[in-house]
């Protein structure tokens, strides 16, 4: 690695390698999981480059490519696995500079991938009345090159299914680290290559997306005073083909109660909260549909507010939103992400809740999954230790719950455990000298890694 | 009944006495049924009387209730139950003036019963890029009020499920056939005494119904060369939550080659035809999930279109417009409502396919319900007795697929065989001499009827 020489070549594009504006823009959400922050906490790049445009992308993997620089994605961030983290150290290119909305059709938005998702859905919602399918929680901050890269569905998933599924991503304009970096447009089944990739075989430049109508939904939040009534009056909604929503997040108690300020004095120790996004024409729908719960009982309507200190809106308190204002009440906290599908879902989810007790805390959001509601679930962690949590991972697992595992850094790890032949494949080819986010892809390091423990990067920078 | 009063006292009203067009006015597509045409071939009505506006609306039902004047509803005449069938006589009321459009919001539209379907997509069209959420293959002559009263679902149930379905009603505003006409506006629950009953219990004047984006929906048809392939193919397509489709209509071989006349050339004898419309942006997903079906073959699409002869929209050969195709060629063909579900619905298709060979062709129609895609079953039957069209429903039944036949005249021979208590609870309120579309509800009539025959309405007037 010759970073000097890089750095030198560079030096005209946006290059910042400042210590403490590098070391910050280093990080994702890496911090939600104990095992990473314990792993992870001192990687640092060398310098941070922000290109402007493609000719600026190419230039950059050109050069890096050259001198032997590793090379990290990263947009805002918002990640959860580490994804963005620079574990060999060297450049991240950092993609906020390309934020442009180039063209805006009924059904389609074509955008750079800097752009922030809640930039993107207004300038959408402006002129076309039209909003993303999906995005995460995080939508205000992070940007939608890192949710394709990066994400595998959020709010709106409900409705459309996840990120991967066929139709939610149109096309990926993506540039390879060769000596001569080339540029792949791939749509159809070669999507696969690089989405949800952590930009470990290509920089994704320009992305087309599926729009949905923009509607001005209404966060509704319903208490429950059992949990199995609150998880099935969520999956049954899902269910509901005719009332429109964007979100159902289920809250075990006493998560709505303990980590959800804005909620004090509005529900007790005891109430499970269902967060549901309807669209204004749906709520008399929703109106009817929660009649028939007798027990479910409306404590807020966005509509209507009668509480003091607005909440803001649901999905906030959604997804990753959830465990994010957990740890902040209490740092001790981490979290799982499970799928629940199978026709017995529900019950799969009580064995699981009756065996645990308190040291997990539920939260389940309603998606869709092959035509069918399922549940992922992303359980609050009362953490202990890395070999409890191990256990709990494999009770998950025994119980027929599937784990992505958040507390790994890999793409393996946090996926099946195992390789995705695609994505080896065009890293071999868009990547002949493995530069890209290197340590993410377990098949280009370890093929024959057996997933019995945490894998260990070899080129993971040590501690300065 | 003192027709003459009534008659007298509605003159100043568009009054229709002419008896070739009462006669017209007197008939809908009860003829699908060869059971129904030898039964209600002679019906006809009095008059025919077509109110401009919801008071003309309470004139007639005042005037008719005095003096004891039977009246059916009628909208363009499109239902193939016998639904807008006058058996006793009397008036006719046509909606076709009422067909204003009152208000379009986002998600939503507010109208008059009378508008034909077609128009009423044009203008939410033009005014808000919005359509209606489902439709019947006969939107282009249909009314949306004939839709309510007496459809269950349609093109477009494959993303929004059945009419019935919370959210795919808003409000119904309905007047009472009361010595003193009452109206109520009816959400909620409350929507299912009046929704698909035929106007026995009360005049639909006003109706808000959710809409959905507009889009150009392109028009796909692919060819299998076997039929459980085909109808898995569509099955699998309805559970991609990704790929925005709006009709999945399976055909078994030889429907397309014999009855569709514009696919003459493109499919053979031995080509069982999957149409499908899907919105522009989900082409290229569709294009994907298309080759990983090998045998598929696609034959059309409509954005660019090679045969020489157009075959105009796909939804013209859906639903029943695929029986009145085939009818139109061979008059000996009748069908059947069935309704396959449960896990192992296309299991239940082959068996009953295997059991019954030519004498049943087989024509499905995707849809969700509860959540899960299903097939709704149009199957053509070539007919030849009563006696076997009754066997073969029973055997329908054995094997697990719900029927609802056709053949019969009444709500609850149409429906699941037993009393829609909302609905005879508002009769009693709404029609207390039982003058609304009479002979149409059994629970009325005679509450303990068996269903093992055919109900025969004792009121029905004999032919001339």
């Amino acid at each position: 690695m010759n970073l000097d020489a890089a750095k030198a070549a560079l030096a005209h594009l946006e290059l910042d390698d400042t210590p403490a504006s590098v070391r910050a823009k280093s990080r994702d959400f890496f911090w939600y999981s104990p095992v990473l922050k314990a792993r992870l906490d001192h990687v640092v790049a060398d310098f941070v480059v922000s290109p402007r445009n493609e000719a600026e992308v190419i230039e950059v993997l050109r050069t890096c490519h050259a001198h032997d620089v590793p090379v990290t994605l990263r947009g805002a961030g918002t990640g959860n696995y580490g994804q963005a983290m620079p574990l060999a150290g060297g450049c991240v290119m950092h993609m906020k500079n390309m934020a442009g909305v180039r063209e805006i059709h009924p059904g389609r938005v074509i955008c750079e991938p800097g752009i922030v998702i809640r930039d993107l859905d207004a300038i959408t919602r402006a002129q076309s009345g039209q909003e993303l399918r999906m995005t995460p929680s995080t939508a205000a901050t992070a940007s939608i090159g890192g949710f394709v890269a990066g994400g595998s569905g959020g709010v709106g998933s409900v409705r459309w299914g996840a990120l991967r599924d066929l139709g939610n991503l149109i096309r990926l304009r993506v540039v390879s680290m060769e000596a001569e970096p080339r540029i792949h447009d791939f749509t159809g089944e070669e999507l696969h290559r690089v989405s949800h990739a952590y930009g470990t075989n290509g920089v994704i430049t320009e992305i087309e997306l599926p729009l949905a109508p923009a509607y001005d939904w209404i966060s509704t939040f319903v208490a429950f005073p059992d949990f199995p009534t609150a998880a099935e009056f969520g999956a049954r909604l899902a269910d509901e083909d005719g009332i429109l929503v964007k979100l159902i997040t289920v809250c075990e108690a006493p998560t709505a109660s303990r980590y959800f300020q804005r909620f004090r004095g509005h529900v007790g120790e005891g109430d499970h909260v269902v967060l549901v996004m309807v669209a204004p024409h749906a709520m008399p729908a929703f109106g009817t549909f929660l009649t028939r719960w007798p027990t479910g009982r409306m404590i807020y309507r966005s509509d209507a507010p009668d509480w003091p200190r607005d909440p803001g809106v649901a999905y906030e308190y959604g997804w990753n939103h959830t465990t994010l204002r957990a740890i902040k009440v209490d740092p001790a906290i981490t979290y799982l992400q499970v799928r629940y599908h199978g026709p017995d879902f529900l019950s799969t989810i009580e064995r699981i809740r009756a065996l645990f007790g308190p040291e997990l805390i539920q939260h389940l959001e309603a998606m869709r999954e092959n035509g069918r509601t399922i549940y992922a679930g992303l359980t609050l962690v009362n953490f202990t230790t890395e070999e409890r949590l191990d256990e709990i991972i494999r009770i998950h697992e025994d119980l027929g719950a599937m784990i992505f595992n958040p507390h790994r850094y890999t793409l393996e790890e946090g996926g099946r455990q195992s390789t995705d032949a695609r994505q080896l494949a065009f890293k071999r080819e868009a990547d002949p000298k493995g530069l890209l986010n290197p340590g993410k892809m377990i098949a280009w390091d370890v093929p024959d890694w057996d997933y019995s423990t945490i894998y260990s990067y070899a080129g993971l920078r040590p501690a300065p």
